[in-house]
């Protein structure tokens, strides 16, 4: 089987099973799956769960597209011409409670019509309420998850995160990070074998990564004042996907199904200007915790 | 009197005005004032009115910014190096009911040290309810603004904003258009009167422009329902402003205030998969008039 057929079917199959936890975690509402057709070649099967008992909205992706080189890719490659090829899964699910994080995660495979390819993906955890043992937990599944595979790839993607997922005109990280890889070339150090396995292991491992936090916070009451909070670091999520995200950047670019791509977006968000908690209080914790100046 | 200086005071006067004219139509809130400074030079004075009886959310923003020409802009006007002097008023306003329109409106005078200088600016109607005589009516009102000043204007503006404010991702305008233009560098066709006329026309007609299809509305009730849509079309609205104005990425890229710049966010948005309205419902009607497929 070509690398790219193993890639897009184990992609599916690991959608369907997420979704299969994720709809037995929520118990109430059940994902609806459309599937799409990219102009220009292949498409997609979109998931997405709503109005949910744990989850407001939780979007599950999968998508194989290929065809002409855009333009925008391009220019980011170095190639003149030529085809791509682009297979992955992506993942965001928005909790009800304002108590439960927001995560992300996504993995893809990425090959051009030269020969050469590569794998990319993240996956990363933006709790509305940080929480230091909850971070570190995280964190140390992430770890153990990369170590069964190459020594250098936590380390390496965890500070690939820490870049990537941040918000530089807020001078704050999106959430508490996790790990963030891209343009990962099969090679003697990092075997085909080797990524391949690492990736496999994160869409396997995701949902008792997640659950193993989420799960603690399932049923505890929350105020209106924290669902307020909520909304308000929803709308720092949407500044991230909409001004900096490249997967956003690639769907849309690429011609994406626009209701599949942006299926990131919260279902609720706010912005209220000059926003400043009380000192001391869990908000201001967060803030504290997520605040970061490069430099 | 150094043309930058006749502008900035001129925004700076205009700002004020227009914000009286805005508390006076609230008759509840009223505009609390920040200055601000930017670390590399200038900086601004930006007023927001918040929770007002008709808007949820006013911003009107003046800055005057300068120094070292930055990349991006380096790159856009394809000067190596050199000093930029930049000032401009920005308004967005959010209403509370979703009867009333989001109405925009910048101005902008930019000044380059090789003694390049240009005018833009614009103003756009982003109804939520697309009626055909509100959308006539402001039309026709910036149409007799441009005439009094070149008859160029008008004709050359407005296909500047209907191709400007469209979301391509969507198929959709922002709203139903009004006037955009950039650049636009005095010359024997179009006087460095002219234009700055036409600018500071914009300026006084704003308030009664607006004022005009808003007072139609103003008390009257509307659900529930109406609301929801509202919040749904301004997920659209922020999509526009961070995936695609200029403005904003003029600001941020800059290093402008964030705070000042996203003043132009929706105070609450929603995204809903999939959203389709009723066929023959208002909403079909709203997302009928916006769609837009070129090619």
């Amino acid at each position: 089987m070509e690398r790219k057929e193993q890639a897009a079917s184990w992609f599916r199959e690991i959608q369907l099973s997420i979704c299969e936890q994720l709809e037995k975690m929520d118990g109430l509402a059940t994902f609806e799956e459309q599937q799409w057709v990219r102009e220009a070649g292949g498409g997609g099967h979109t998931r997405i769960l709503r109005s949910g008992r744990v989850f407001e909205k939780a979007g599950v992706n999968f998508s194989e597209v290929y065809g002409p080189l855009p333009a925008f890719l391009a220019k980011e490659t170095g190639l003149a011409q030529g085809e791509f090829y682009a297979t992955g899964t992506s993942i965001v699910l928005h909790p009800e409670s304002p108590l439960l994080p927001i995560v992300h995660f996504n993995t893809r495979y990425f090959e051009m019509s030269d020969g050469k390819a590569w794998y990319g993906g993240g996956m990363d955890l933006t709790p509305i309420y940080v929480n230091k043992a909850d971070t570190d937990n995280f964190h140390a599944g992430l770890q153990r998850i990369c170590q069964r595979h190459h020594p250098d790839f936590y380390p390496l993607f965890k500070s690939w995160a820490d870049e990537y997922f941040f918000i530089p005109h807020r001078s704050e990280t999106r959430g508490v990070g996790g790990i963030f890889f891209d343009h990962i070339v099969p090679d003697v150090h990092y075997p085909q074998e080797t990524i391949w396995g690492m990736v496999k292991d994160l869409g396997v491992s995701f949902f008792d990564l997640y659950a193993s936090i989420a799960k603690k916070y399932l049923g505890e009451p929350y105020t209106d004042g924290q669902k307020a909070f909520q909304y308000l670091r929803r709308g720092r999520y949407a500044e991230f996907n909409l001004l900096y995200d490249r997967g956003t950047k690639f769907g849309l670019e690429t011609g994406g199904r626009t209701e599949s791509i942006l299926m990131s977006l919260p279902p609720m968000a706010t912005w209220e200007y000059q926003y400043s908690p009380e000192q001391g209080s869990p908000e201001a914790h967060t803030l504290e915790a997520l605040y970061y100046s490069p430099g």
